[in-house]
């Protein structure tokens, strides 16, 4: 059994590891933190640009001939005198046309899925979105809101041709109150651009993700976007405190609170937390971000079984328990996704499991002292059998990397069929190694499952060289299925898009869908708002 | 400058007090926190019954009397056929029509308003309530959905003649799981009968009021319920998982998820946390219980300015951060309010404010340095005057009293004219003083300033010996322009209900008000649920 507490000379990043006993550790890894004792700033991340090349992009095959059951609606086409009239709101330099602009706008970046808009309209203020929504549902245009184009389960990019309308122009932050914590900002401001301006004010966003380099938090809301800090500052319909946001007919629905409390009528903002763009383009945020913490530690620890990752979180769960910011796993398959695809390297030896577990709070010394305790229990009891420390700002930003760029290790592998799925706790990694047996003898190349297992969010990521039509049949047939007899959802965090309309009912009831579709028949009577996604027909 | 620590023996309650310097106040605090040490079990408060005899239910006016331009709609009049169909669903002993026995559902433990409701329904399951609500809508019968009656807005009682359906026979806890800490149970569970459930399992309530002796979790939720534990665990739109509703039509709506995260579609349970039962009949909730804190620690602080209440918030976010989980402050006419009507005793000498500051955490050594050096500096840079701290769970019991009987305490005055306003913080005590002084010529017997500062929720009540009409117009025409006009809420936490539905505008932009009517309207085309109430017309 080891334990490796790391001792970084800050500025060089020079790592000494040393074999304790566990009886010892507890003593010895109080001496390291204090060598290592990080400085209260805040860990930022390098963005990873998740934006294809206009020739990556169109080698992408076109959605309408990847779904060919999928029928283009009764819209309208565009036409010169649309493109005169978005001309005259935003001027010509922010209405694209030219192909080599757009492209890019109509693929994912995982290459799923791509659309043929032929126009992208970038506006900058409310006023504009409403004039062009206005037009839009007027004329019977399809309009599909994008924000950072980093969703992954193709709803951010235009099915067919419908108009992108393009939420990166309006990044202005608003307001700040420092003392309440709450920012004002406009829906294209970039998750980590907000995250580095609240640093500086010791406050951070109660979320925070992988495609924080480019994902915008209008897109966060409008997804319902879940991320690594979840566990701790919980959901965007508990942090998100009003909204602002233009209906289908251009109606602009103002619910932008900045209190903590507003009990009077009906909580209209959630309809568009988590309604992907169908019913409203969110074009404003009023957002709780809590103060900064003072202290962060990160753990990164190998484990021999999923029953003993399932033990460790529920011992970091009752002996970290406020201060418990992050509980990540990743399985042995995922770790060498991004060791073998992106060259970064696992901090411990190999095992089967791994676990990220990070710490926030007010005081260091008091931390570490829960952390000491909680390492000293879960080695001592054979749950954890290796693992690294650090409170060390710039190491931590490494470790992170780890896990926050699997998406982009696997992509690598060509394409990847993603599952990100909610279970109970007891099931979370059982449909993995199934799905790994079922695919043995195809052209799956890699079977992964990681996540957000203190959330109970799995995600259960499979890659072939290309698409395989037959392969993602072969999973999808399986794991939603399995997923609904487990009592799960077919999507913890990423939503439904263009993907999953179909498969909704395996977590919906019946009457709830029914629900959903009266509503959005009343929001959006002609159906113009990000069509073909989130609702089954 | 004061501080008095107390030592109390456990089991006699016996209390002495020190007077101590700043300087000497750590160490002191240090050693008699260990004298002191509360066991970790939940501090559980007595309830208070909130219900009315019959006698003193008669003696209110009518609401149809007192509200003259509020007119019946056009609803079905009771009638015999009715009553055999109630019974022919529910038996005799659970239809209601004796007066005596329906008449304390007919007006609120506040006296402002009653009803005259002919009949009590008493379902015990969600097929019962469909069945109900199906007929009644086909019938045109309106519709009061009631739980626990401590509503104090008007919105848990009859207008005019609406049939009263009470949920307090569905009180069945359905399943707890320990391990995630979602508890899924009926909607007329008593809010203190869950706790106590959850708190032999290392579990509490996400929410915490001083009505918990009585108000059941689905009025909870249909109310969106605050309380004094708000600033920790968050609203319950991000604790509830899942709800199941019953819409005025009858048909069931089934969100009832126990994950933390599901992403599959829109997030149709917001629409009932906080709609107040005009959208439908919650029936069963499924909420995240978070774990019981190891160490409770309270302090009774005595404050010289409203400015220093703000400051020594200000201080326990920082200095407390992840263990604060209560800030609420009374002003001296508040305390007046419980010491002279309920006999309750100020544990400190008299300030013009009052503050209770309580830590929740899983390390009572950790909580305990954490306050001593948030006293320390909240003594010697003068904000906090004189206080009393323990951990002891009787005492903290006590203490709580103090503030959460206040609203009890003031209804022995007579008549209680109640605003529950959201306030940015530095406007958040300043209507309190200018009330004062423009009540100073009238019926009026006492204006109280007291709430949940750290969410910037502020309770401004005042009291006369019987309603008085004239008042009630004085106090309410300035009180609602003038929070409008800071931007803040008319409504923090109590709703609507039959009382501010003409006030909502103050808060609520015009295109929000019309999508709920919108919203209404699809979802109880006949408007038979909770009428009069949360919409104007």
């Amino acid at each position: 059994m080891f334990f490796s507490a790391e001792c970084c000379d800050a500025h060089e990043g020079q790592i000494h590891r040393t074999c304790v006993t566990a009886a010892t550790m507890h003593i010895q890894m109080a001496a390291r933190f204090l060598l290592v004792r990080s400085s209260p700033s805040r860990v930022i991340s390098v963005s990873q640009t998740r934006h294809l090349s206009t020739k990556a992009a169109q080698s992408v095959e076109l959605t309408s001939e990847r779904y060919p059951d999928v029928r283009r609606g009764n819209f309208s086409k565009l036409n010169p005198g649309h493109i005169s009239f978005f001309e005259s709101i935003l001027g010509k330099n922010r209405v694209l046309t030219d192909r080599a602009d757009v492209e890019s706008y109509n693929v994912d970046w995982m290459k799923m899925v791509r659309g043929a808009s032929e126009v992208v309209l970038k506006p900058k203020t409310t006023e504009e979105v409403s004039k062009i929504l206005k037009f839009c549902n007027e004329e019977n245009l399809a309009v599909c809101p994008q924000g950072g184009n980093t969703g992954l389960v193709g709803g951010s990019v235009p099915v067919f041709d419908e108009v992108i309308l393009s939420t990166t122009l309006m990044n202005e932050i608003i307001s700040i109150d420092e003392v309440s914590g709450v920012l004002v900002c406009q829906a294209g401001c970039i998750l980590e651009v907000l995250d580095n301006y609240l640093s500086e004010r010791g406050l951070i966003m109660p979320l925070d993700l992988g495609a924080k380099g480019s994902c915008n938090i209008g897109g966060n809301v409008s997804t319902n976007a879940g991320g690594i800090r979840l566990i701790r500052y919980g959901s965007l319909h508990g942090s998100v405190l009003g909204i602002e946001a233009v209906k289908a007919d251009g109606e602009v629905i103002d619910c932008l609170s900045t209190l903590k409390k507003d009990n009077t009528g009906y909580h209209l903002k959630h309809l568009f937390i988590g309604s992907e763009g169908t019913l409203g383009v969110v074009t404003k945020v009023a957002i709780h971000c809590p103060p900064a913490p003072k202290a962060i530690n990160l753990a990164f620890l190998g484990l021999q079984t999923f029953e003993d990752v399932l033990k460790t979180l529920q011992l970091a769960k009752h002996s970290l328990a406020e201060i418990l910011s992050s509980c990540e796993m990743m399985d042995n398959p995922t770790m060498q996704a991004v060791t073998q695809n992106l060259k970064l390297k696992c901090p411990v030896e190999e095992y089967p499991f791994y676990m990220l577990i990070e710490t926030s709070g007010s005081d260091s010394k008091h931390d570490e002292e829960k952390l000491s305790k909680f390492l000293e229990e879960a080695m001592s009891s054979n749950l954890v059998r290796d693992g690294t420390l650090t409170s060390e700002p710039s190491r931590i930003k490494q470790l992170w990397q780890l896990r926050e760029r699997v998406a982009e290790g696997l992509v690598h592998d060509g394409y990847v069929y993603k599952y990100d799925i909610s279970l109970p706790s007891k099931m979370f990694y059982a449909a993995v190694p199934k799905v790994a047996e079922m695919l043995r003898e195809t052209k799956a190349m890699r079977v992964t499952g990681y996540g957000h297992v203190g959330d109970g969010n799995l995600h259960l990521n499979v890659t072939s060289k290309q698409y395989e039509h037959d392969l993602d049949s072969l999973i999808e047939s399986y794991v939603f299925k399995w997923t609904s007899q487990v009592r799960g959802s077919i999507s913890a965090e990423h939503g439904i898009g263009f993907k999953k309309p179909k498969v909704m009912h395996y977590s919906k009831s019946q009457s709830a869908i029914g629900l959903m579709q009266q509503i959005k028949k009343l929001m959006d009577p002609k159906g113009i708002l990000n069509p073909y996604k989130v609702l089954p027909e």
